[in-house]
């Protein structure tokens, strides 16, 4: 019997089952293998080495485990590892960019598109590059947004200090309005309510989940076919939060990560 | 001509920089070596043997800098590797649980005592059995606050969104009314200002940098006779937002962080 195509998956910590989900749900009968560094999250705050030293050991471990295909479900690593991990390794590197990038421009109306991550993604210039490298007349605005990271982390998604955090951040967007919205970070999707809710309707919110699913869908056309696939969860640090949180994430019955050293 | 005396300081971050201040003001003569673990803040919710792990690794980068003291200026740090460090280092090492208790009964008026810390030290349940195992007649509330953190490493030390986080998480202590509160991190006293008039002037705030002096200077008494220390900076990451945040904190001029890797 041939083996399933099996799927790596990883993050600094939570915000990847974002994009677990999704493949999960398109691509039922792929194996799927996931490791969340939260040992060492948040990465957003930290330096490009010092992001592309883990991102090498995180992509390692699941190299370890006969992966086929490796999504680095973490935007801060996509923007500044992700042509280093595709040259080193021997499968498919995709990351969130491009199709976060794809998806925005799938749903853009010609306004003024709004990117919004990490300190890091933010001040790598990578979404603003591509936009424009897309179309030359995209106004782009972006915005870091360094406390949505923690606050997912606590379980926090919503509330008065979750909604004063989004007003911090996204003030500007309401001074220049935006149609577009690019969640530059797998941790986002989580605060999609509150910043739709803060935007208004009329503003598209866009991730990369959808379009990553679809690549893998490309890359694996059977996986599509029937269920049977697994998930193995894997973490850098004791998993007893991990497991609450991606159990109330995923909705699907006790989470069970093993630990890892990397 | 005799060496002065090295005290080294290690913490997750910028936080034990509150301990180097009143260690520099109580202790010019000393020459002081700071390092902040930067690639791997925060610590507070980290697991034991992680925790411990770093903080073996902090403590052996300052040994290699010939010190002849050291200061755990992380309760996180303190709360779970104490032990393990001051069997495993040739020098006397300082925490922060026993000066910030030893401050906290100097002031104490009888009721109860409140305890703020990161998840990892208030867990661990240390300062509740130091403060019962001085008095067992002693009353102890304690809570984590796990975004404390985040927000001073952001430089985020007022306004609106530090109001409303401190009253989530103190409000339990304005229902069961406490007379003196510990910071049982060293990051929590750059939020003193906001703490003292959310709780009232009624509540002693106490935290470990003063007693944590003294202790320097029961080991170092020559170290108060003069100035002439100086002070080493080394960082695990781009130094750049710790050198911009302590040059605010210390106020003392530009700060130039060297970065190490551990």
């Amino acid at each position: 019997m041939e083996r399933q195509f099996r799927i790596g998956i990883f993050d600094s910590g939570l915000g990847g089952l974002t994009v677990l989900r999704e493949i999960r749900r398109r691509c039922p009968a792929a194996d799927l293998v996931y490791l969340g560094d939260t040992a060492r999250t948040p990465y957003g705050s930290k330096s490009v080495p010092t992001i592309q030293q883990y991102a090498r050991e995180c992509a390692r471990f699941l190299m370890s485990q006969e992966i086929n295909l490796l999504v680095v479900a973490c935007n801060t690593a996509s923007s500044v590892a992700l042509v280093q991990l595709s040259q080193e390794m021997p499968f498919p590197v995709v990351g969130t960019i491009e199709p976060a990038v794809r998806s925005a421009l799938s749903v853009w109306r010609g306004g003024t598109i709004g990117v919004i991550g990490t300190d890091a993604t933010i001040a790598s210039g990578v979404y603003e590059q591509m936009l424009i490298g897309a179309n030359s007349s995209i106004q782009v605005v972006s915005r870091s947004c360094p406390l949505f990271v923690p606050l997912v982390e606590q379980g926090m998604v919503q509330g008065d200090i979750v909604e004063r955090v989004v007003d911090l951040y996204l003030k500007s967007f309401r001074d220049r309005p935006i149609d577009t919205l690019i969640l530059a970070c797998t941790h986002y999707p989580l605060l999609k309510p509150v910043l739709q809710q803060y935007l208004g309707v009329g503003v598209s919110i866009v991730e990369c989940s959808t379009a990553i699913a679809d690549r893998c869908l490309e890359s694996a056309p059977a996986s599509r076919a029937s269920s049977g696939g697994g998930v193995r969860y894997f973490v850098t640090d004791t998993p007893s939060r991990f497991n609450y949180l991606a159990r109330e994430l995923l909705g699907e019955g006790p989470v069970s990560a093993e630990v890892v050293e990397l």
